[in-house]
């Protein structure tokens, strides 16, 4: 079992830091008094202020009409540490399980959405819908995040890459190319 | 300067094997003549087949106009070889260099776009636009991969994912977990 993490407030206009790599994500969601988890990797950042991210969630999970019912969820992001149950959670289905019982997560509560964060993950992200235009034709749903929480330590954590076919890539080491920017371009 | 890579027909189907990782791509573009380069890390797979694939292009780019005019663009996977230029061609503007020219890089003809394709990438993905309904407000294209060049090795070439602030993170060392997968999930 992973260990919980103790998170801080993080700003929501700089989320880009821990989504744009572009790693797996666990979305977490609550309807109707019952919550559930999916893994999640076709997201993209869409704009720093308001701070909106692009989420593809397929029609086929559970998650899906919890989400789009109760417009909100949270994007958790999980380290290497956590990599069976990043697998465990996306081969499995909430019609017929509880995951945070079944992979002993617990679930922590968030500040403006009602939907659980995942303490055992490095980030959570509170999104609230924020477009829905896409979501009949595509899938597609534009969340805002309105409040981040990030862990202190590692600044870069090792996350997970999905390519498909149980093979996934690992991103943690680091190259700055910060002497290569105009100081206006850095934040 | 990095060297040409030879490539090879790929399955459109299957693009998500090197976009889903996250990592940032430069699209190349061509319109009235003239072609364009820029970064972008702010992408999603959307669909298996057709093969779609979601891509912020900020406004202020001037490939954006290029591309919106010609509908078409092809999105390029450079490799850590090429982070140095990645970076470079991401600071400056087309509307005041040729970056093929600037950079030293060679640029192929496509089959299906009149956009042409970055020798030097690991990949290359001819894209036609499929959507713009969310274009005007979000600028979030949806563009179909028509036809996609793949480098026969290496299977896992050392990627980028943008953090900001200058700094990348590299993805190429892999974690498999085919064993917790059922045959029927695996491709």
């Amino acid at each position: 079992m992973t260990r919980a993490m103790r998170k801080n407030d993080f700003p929501v206009s700089q989320v880009r830091r821990y989504l744009e790599p572009g790693p797996i994500v666990l979305v977490s969601s609550k309807w109707q008094g019952k919550t559930n988890i999916m893994t999640l990797g076709w997201h993209t950042i869409l704009e720093f202020s308001p701070s909106l991210v692009g989420l593809m969630i397929s029609g086929g999970n559970h998650s899906f009409d919890m989400i789009r019912s109760s417009r909100e969820c949270v994007i958790n992001l999980p380290t290497t540490a956590m990599t069976d149950t990043v697998v465990k959670i996306g081969n499995t289905t909430g019609a017929e399980i509880d995951k945070f019982v079944e992979f002993g997560l617990t679930a922590d509560v968030a500040q403006e959405v009602a939907a659980p964060m995942i303490c055992e993950c490095h980030a959570s992200f509170e999104c609230r819908l924020h477009e829905d235009a896409l979501v009949d034709r595509y899938n597609f749903f534009i969340f805002e995040v309105v409040k981040a929480h990030v862990a202190g330590s590692p600044k870069h954590p090792e996350t997970l890459h999905y390519t498909g076919d149980g093979v996934f890539m690992v991103s943690g080491k680091i190259i700055s190319r910060r002497s290569l920017f105009k100081p206006e371009m850095l934040g």
